[in-house]
């Protein structure tokens, strides 16, 4: 098998066996395929697509190129949820704890923020104490014991991965969907769970922009994992603006400890009973949307869900106390009120803005070297549809000092503001279930 | 300017500028753009083409990376020609004398052959003495004082054409019409004539295999070489069989010297009318196409032409005698003769399997270190339309040694041929000028 006629034989449109897929990773993941026919064939891939049996094999390919986690000690009923990464998402934090109340064991591996968009491994990081390192055996044991754990990569997954997203990042060829797909599809495979669904975000503060593309990638991403041998659920959900009211660490935490007390935050708690509803059905544990909804409610209202969350604080050796008492949460010195300078109505949002916004106040890092302040974000009072006066405040600003910094953050949150005479006209925040 | 926004820009339909392509091409010949990045371009202008604008742009970037050939010490007729390869084309030999008898200088860099396709250079060299090596101020001397020279690159002419095909060679980047271009006139322009006329080939020994693929890249190449400057002809001429009757070093000289002294090679005499015709009216030499055509048909019958090639090979420093008595040329050890097996007419040949089955004897080199063997090679007796009974003479081996690769030859040329019971259609050899 020679590299360069694969390449020639996608490029003019022809489908490539699992055979030839697995050479082609193989020898990219071992070096013996070089960068430039690589890039040469992710570009031949952005042009001609994939099949669903070609993404499958790319991405059972780029999953078995590193270590396969084994969670059959858990049972049959082990569940794992993606986002495609958006701003004010702590949808783990919320959902994790709701679902395993239900018998559904999430043993997640999650990654840190890059950019404006945050990760769940930073957010719980600003409980005190708590560790999202261990090895293997503890991670299965914590996910058994307590019904969920959420840690950082324990074994070596998806290493091809790896490499060609670092390519396709400096060639132009990020914005594939079979790329995208088996790139995401390969690190879920490669996770373990039976039941997998996704929440594929988009708006302008998403990886897809448009409604369209969001559905189609959701359902290819679908399509290869039910292939893949896994139950699969999908839904698409809006990213126009943040999700929730809270950007940044400690902040959203409180955020999600709020919700998992009752408290109302309505897009979040939505998007948890929706993606919560899905995992239920689609692993077997419940048959109808309706009574899978009653009973992830169950958990709010009874406070399960909340002290499943502390026993997994306290198991991953962080202080349970600050689920029930989130002033123990690390606290920013300084909070600043954004005025409105005119009256109307919110009529739009750049999730993304605000996501660099808090960013630039150090919530998030712009390289992976940074350190992050798990203090400091950005509290939206109003969003999208929401009336508003002059004077009245946007937003809450917590930072770490009232410098220069903080009038540049000001500018950037207000300018990802947009203002209309009108109410203007909301789209639905869960646009729709991919079947 | 950065290279992965470039090649975004490429890949999303857009037109790069000639700023953007220098610094594309000034970086990958200095390494700072890697070899990945420049394959992904690469496949991107394969799926999205590029302007007339763009590719002569790329091609002015790929002539600017090495040095520019002065040619202006010559006067303003100076003239190229270029043949986008065939197999037994040895019309550089034949034109090259005709056109200088009617004052247009060519002082031409030709390559050895690679593959099925033979080179000029290997062909001058079968005759005893010649050399094609030389500096820049013999050659101009040659070209100025015999009004033409035939010899290796003595500049370091396009080092970016080297490196980027060597890259497009194992990326399944080859066959992009401004890919092509840019490296067949990028080593044109830097060799300084005024006038270029072009060769393209049609066919099944052809890079172009169809019609309308050979038209649109000689056209192209037209264009570019208006932009740039300089004047520009084309022909497209099929090569769906052998150009003449020899494909070999020697046999091909001793074929080149028949037809200056008037002998009846019909494709080959009208190619060298033809191309003569676009150098002399392209220059402003002649004004209108039949009196070039007698001028350059008086160049034979005057035996000027061949007089003019004598002195060249001595100029080069080979023996001049060669060119009136061939018999002085190399002779190969062993000549065989193909019978046919059936009777009826010739229909097809495949050009190439002619050129691979010469290769195979000796006549040239699968890789640029195989030395080759000036005498052999084949002397086709029937070509397509041509009557052929059972037992008559198809072609001619001229071989080193009557040994089992003698057989093995045999039957790659045999494989050639495909005959029919009725007398097949023939196409004009000359398909078409492009004006």
């Amino acid at each position: 098998m020679h590299m360069a006629e694969l390449i020639e034989k996608k490029r003019d449109g022809g489908e490539l066996t699992a055979e030839e897929i697995n050479f082609i990773i193989r020898g990219y993941t071992a070096g013996t395929i070089p960068d430039y026919q690589m890039s040469a064939l992710c570009m031949a891939v952005f042009f001609r697509g994939m099949s669903s049996e070609e993404t499958t094999a790319l991405t059972m390919a780029m999953a078995h190129s590193g270590e396969m986690v084994d969670l059959t000690a858990l049972g049959d009923y082990t569940g794992d949820k993606h986002s495609t990464g958006g701003v004010g998402d702590k949808t783990s934090l919320v959902l994790c704890p709701m679902v395993a109340c239900c018998g559904l064991k999430m043993a997640k591996m999650s990654g840190h923020g890059l950019g404006h968009t945050g990760g769940t491994l930073d957010k719980l990081e600003s409980i005190p104490g708590l560790s999202v390192q261990m090895d293997g055996g503890r991670f299965l044991q914590i996910a058994d014991e307590v019904g969920f754990v959420l840690a950082g990569q324990s074994a070596v997954m998806a290493p091809a991965d790896k490499k060609l997203y670092a390519l396709r990042d400096v060639t132009a060829t990020v914005p594939s969907v079979p790329l995208i797909v088996s790139s995401i599809m390969s690190k879920k495979l490669a996770s373990g769970a039976k039941t997998i669904v996704l929440d594929v975000k988009t708006g302008s503060g998403a990886f897809m922009e448009t409604e369209e593309a969001s559905f189609a990638l959701a359902r290819e991403m679908v399509a290869v994992g039910r292939l893949a041998g896994r139950n699969m659920g999908a839904i698409v959900t809006d990213m126009d603006q943040p999700l929730g009211f809270a950007v940044g660490n400690a902040l959203e935490v409180e955020e999600a400890v709020s919700v998992l007390r009752g408290g109302d935050v309505p897009d979040l708690k939505e998007l948890c009973l929706t993606l919560g509803s899905q995992l239920l059905l689609r692993s077997g544990i419940e048959r109808d949307a309706e009574s899978a909804r009653q009973r992830l409610q169950a958990t709010i209202d009874s406070g399960a869900a909340l002290d499943r969350l502390a026993a997994m604080v306290e198991a991953q050796g962080g202080d349970r106390r600050a689920v029930y008492d989130t002033s123990l949460l690390p606290r920013a010195k300084v909070v600043y009120e954004l005025k409105s300078e005119r009256s109307g109505y919110v009529s739009a949002m750049q999730a993304k803005g605000i996501g660099v916004a808090a960013m630039h106040l150090g919530a998030g890092r712009e390289t992976a070297e940074e350190s992050i302040n798990p203090a400091v974000g950005i509290v939206l009072r109003k969003k999208v549809g929401d009336a508003v006066a002059e004077g009245e405040t946007l937003a809450i600003i917590h930072a770490d000092a009232d410098d220069e910094n903080l009038r540049s953050v000001e500018r950037e949150l207000m300018a990802a503001y947009s203002f209309s005479e009108a109410k203007p006209k909301l789209k639905p925040f869960i646009r729709g279930i991919v079947e």
